[in-house]
């Protein structure tokens, strides 16, 4: 069965596809706006890691709207949501069995809820699956020291490719670098460089 | 990393089981009251598919609480999640890394809450996962297909070893065998029989 997993290059979604190797023909699709070129450290992430790759093209007019909503709100979480949902959408219009994402239980943002879920299942005939939903934030913690090498450092100096880098751009452009860091907290992001594979 | 995953030998626990090998040392644990033999049967399942199986005793106590209740409500859902929680508590206290159920998305019962996963975790000092709880009823009946061969038919023909098996033989000793049928609804079992290993 063929399976897009929404895809950043950071330890969860790449540890999701390793949950979902033995079952499906895995390909990681990084979404992004045409904005930046930071997709391709995902990119080199899925060749480092060995999967396919492909990009997900997503609607312009859809960042603009999170930008404007991140702007308003002082905190990115509600943007990063819609963002993440019409991702979703995206993907579910792709033609797999089945799309996943790199959710886990402890997330705060983005969530999928079991409706949504339920939802965009009938919608569009497709099986969504978020292989880490059932694992807490030191299972994963645990998983990741494991099986990934992984660098770690504040959010502007990591090479990755989820939507911030994205909205960050589009925030630094229209209303100047001060801008960005008003919205969004620093925080620790990953990026995986390697995958320790069974001999 | 040492994980005990609760197990019925039905089709959810063994394709948990087959999500977690990868990264755990994975024992099957099938909780019983002492009251059948039917734990057996998920002994020859966990042979058949290759996993480590142990017993896991749970308090007798415990299941005339459950049966009580059942037999009060008039169906089994609330006495089968007071069993469950008891045998995640004990399992919990095993000295396992992790422990684990095979809990789906859309299962009403038994069913556990972030808050409940994070107490046992916090509590015990373990991981708990619920490696299926990110997949919904036609992703799971679909890797099923394609990973396990399975026996399908009415709950009472059923050779499994849930819960459910000692808490009818609890309640047709006390109060005779057709005092199951007003409490437990008829629906369909599964029962797995073997695993289709990758060559």
């Amino acid at each position: 069965m063929e399976l897009g997993l929404l895809y950043s290059g950071g330890k969860d979604s790449t540890l999701a596809a390793l949950l979902l190797e033995r079952f499906y023909d895995v390909t990681l699709r990084t979404a992004h706006f045409g904005v930046t070129d930071d997709w391709q450290h995902a990119r080199e992430t899925a060749d480092a890691v060995g999967f396919a790759f492909e990009r997900l093209q997503l609607d312009p007019g859809v960042a603009e709207e999170a930008v404007e909503r991140i702007r308003e709100d002082g905190f990115p979480r509600n943007g990063i949501q819609q963002v993440h949902r019409h991702a979703l959408e995206r993907l579910a219009g792709e033609g797999y069995d089945a799309i996943a994402d790199g959710t886990r239980r402890d997330d705060r943002v983005p969530t999928v809820s079991r409706a949504q879920a339920q939802s965009l299942e009938d919608r569009h005939g497709v099986d969504y699956i978020a292989p880490l939903s059932g694992f807490g934030r030191g299972a994963v913690d645990r998983l990741v020291d494991a099986e990934l090498d992984v660098t770690v450092g504040p959010s502007e100096a990591i090479t990755r490719a989820d939507y911030e880098a994205e909205l960050r751009a589009i925030i630094a452009e229209e209303h100047g670098p001060g801008a960005v860091a008003g919205c969004f907290p620093d925080h620790e992001q990953t990026h995986v460089t390697d995958v320790r594979r069974p001999e």
